[in-house]
């Protein structure tokens, strides 16, 4: 399983981050293994991950984000 | 109806405003009139508030509130 890094903007609390967290656990083979309002760190993992995906589901969610290289 | 002014610290976004408000709509005869991350502010309606039980369900959303005199 590959890890792929984000960058999240606008979480403040923990309820952000279970609001992100819900958002992509939907998303089908993808596992959120961090995800930290304070640095705003969105770790996920899963062989065959769909950054445009991701993306759209921490939009979902009331944030942005993007990926990190 | 009165009013009755709260000061509640620790709530960072919509999310913890909604904390907020689902424990104080648990309290029969008590509305939320105003509740505001931002501020810090929140009002209640309602003729027989009881300070303490506003003050309780607030700490059970986990944030901390004090009665403004």
């Amino acid at each position: 399983m590959r890890n792929t890094e984000f960058r999240v903007i606008g979480m403040t609390c923990g309820h952000c981050e279970m609001s992100v967290r819900e958002e992509i656990s939907e998303l089908p083979g993808v596992q959120v293994l961090e995800v930290d309002a304070a640095s705003g760190r969105l770790v996920v993992g899963g062989d065959q991950v769909d950054e445009a995906q991701v993306l759209a589901a921490v939009e979902e969610a009331g944030y942005t984000a993007e990926p990190v290289r």
